[in-house]
């Protein structure tokens, strides 16, 4: 399930060996630099932190950015505390057709826990999946897709839901591409984590998705470790169960990260405005625009998913990663659109 | 204002140069550790990281934990990844007598808001405040306190309230020391704060304090960074003004981080169990509960004011800090007891 970007350093050593008399001058001279950040600049100089995007406008701008900011001397420098960087998930680090994965969980969630559940067989929107009827039970609509949600979110221990969800992530298939769901990851996007990481941005995600059901594998997938991700979430509360606490995860809509959520799970988590965000959809629209109208540089970015051979085509007419006012507003705000068929030299990471 | 640790490395460099020739070997020897690491080994061998602490069994538990633990072929070693410390704030970092900092910070916002507000003059629990009569304002209880907190609180953009927090910590006297609140804070524990971090824990503040109280101020005095900082909120929006979007303070309570609302706000914003937690009053209890009783090698520490000639004395019958079943149970949990007036070499950084 890991994936490794391709800016990986573990040649470094090798590297190292070829470069010794350099890097003993550049460590006894940068006792206040890591090594991890020479290593990184190092490496970087020679190699290209984002061999996934084609040559272009949308990389360019990209590595402009990052130089100006990180460029000590340049006006437009940003203090390394300040460098904020905000991921949505769904569409944007990873696929979100044709439903959003977690969706997939909940699916196969009911069909799981049936057995305990006589009721469902009865019951909407239960009754529509355990019949395989997907469009039916999302008829339901919003009210119905919340009450699969809770019950199959909630009810559980924390440490008993992360297993559930580790579980899903090690067995889940997604039905078209026969591959694990966190393998549908984008290989330009974990380039681009990388390349901020280097230079010391904190990428953080923050999604519509549930904040419980990323935070299991993203320190894996994405290298995002669990205080670095944001996203919707379930009341919880304490309790003793015998001599052993648990936080235990209770039927009820605590925070929808989505749309002008957006911006409040960022305060609230981040206590900070973003110079850097990613996104696909409306739902990052008011995250995109807290982001860019702050002072000083900062850079917006939407993936536009052009390319219904190796992903989707989707846009405005989408129901899932619905994207028009983006479109409609990326100029007025500088929001860079990648055309992820023209901008993407290889989507997933197990493309050839 | 900016407390600087008496384990500072300014003289690092100098350090430096006597031990220049192994410092090649290990840098060249140790590609993958970063030179802070390497630079943090060295200064602590040969300095006190705790030096406001006295010699005894407290400050050996703390320096024998975090030996072990970061000892990697201990048993009871801890990856770096998992060394979350969580830390009270009043009475914990700062002092708390003879009101929460914070509620100074009310009483000077309701006399300044005053003259906006002329139905204060005859509504309690304003008029009391107006009058000087903090006994009384008090005696208003929960939901008066309640109604003071949101008057002063809400109604502002995030930065609006992030300003007149930043003026108050620059102009605001303690009535008793006559310093400013952000210097009453525990030089034994800033020392604590950097050991830690020097041994690659991230700390955090867990308070029932206000989350946007203390981070205007925390990344300056503890150097804890605003995303590392838990407490009590108030519900925001975000909302255009103009073009420009704002998070705007709303007069409704969003989240009380006190007591077992301490390990739901390290559950959400931290998602991790912490492995060392500090705290002075049974509002920190469940807290060190939840770290304690986790697998592997945990530290708890409760600070028991017991000086009332440097400080204050209280425990059992004080109504700010109370702290009754902290002391009935940390032999049970295994927490230590720091005796301020034992322990502590120093309590305030001004102190000569």
């Amino acid at each position: 399930m890991k994936q490794k970007p391709s800016t990986n350093k573990s040649n470094f050593l090798n590297k190292a060996a070829t470069f010794a008399p350099i890097l003993i001058i550049f460590f006894l001279t940068s006792c206040n630099t890591t090594s991890k950040e020479a290593e990184s600049s190092i490496v970087t100089a020679i190699t290209d932190p984002l061999p996934s995007w084609n040559e272009g406008e949308v990389k360019n701008s990209i590595t402009n950015f990052v130089k100006k900011v990180t460029d000590s001397t340049s006006a437009e420098f940003i203090p390394v505390n300040d460098r904020i960087a905000t991921f949505d998930n769904d569409g944007t680090l990873w696929s979100e057709q044709p439903l959003y994965f977690q969706f997939f969980f909940v699916l196969e969630r009911i069909k799981a826990m049936a057995p305990q559940h006589p009721e469902w067989k009865s019951k909407e929107p239960f009754k529509s999946v355990l019949a395989g009827d997907i469009k039916k039970a999302l008829a339901s609509g919003e009210k119905g897709i919340a009450t699969m949600l809770i019950a199959t979110h909630a009810g559980m221990t924390d440490e008993e839901f992360d297993t559930i969800v580790k579980e899903w992530v090690k067995n889940g298939k997604h039905p078209k591409t026969k591959k694990g769901f966190t393998e549908m990851i984008y290989q330009p996007m974990l380039e681009l984590l990388e390349y901020l990481r280097d230079h010391d941005f904190k990428t953080y995600i923050v999604s519509g998705g549930g904040i419980d059901f990323m935070r299991p594998w993203a320190e894996e997938v994405y290298r995002i470790p669990p205080q670095q991700v944001v996203g919707s979430s379930l009341k919880v509360k304490y309790e003793m169960k015998g001599d052993t606490p648990a936080i235990v995860r209770l039927p009820e809509l605590n925070f929808i990260d989505d749309k002008a959520g957006k911006p409040v799970g960022i305060h609230e988590h981040i206590g900070k405005r973003p110079v850097f965000a990613a996104g696909n959809s409306d739902g990052d629209y008011e995250m995109l625009q807290y982001t860019t109208t702050g002072d000083g540089a900062r850079f917006g970015i939407i993936v536009h998913h052009t390319d219904s051979v190796r992903e989707w085509a989707y846009d405005r007419k989408s129901p899932i990663g619905n994207l028009e006012r983006g479109i409609d507003d990326a100029d007025k705000y500088g929001w860079v659109l990648v055309d992820m068929k023209r901008d993407w030299k290889k989507i997933y990471p197990y493309e050839k």
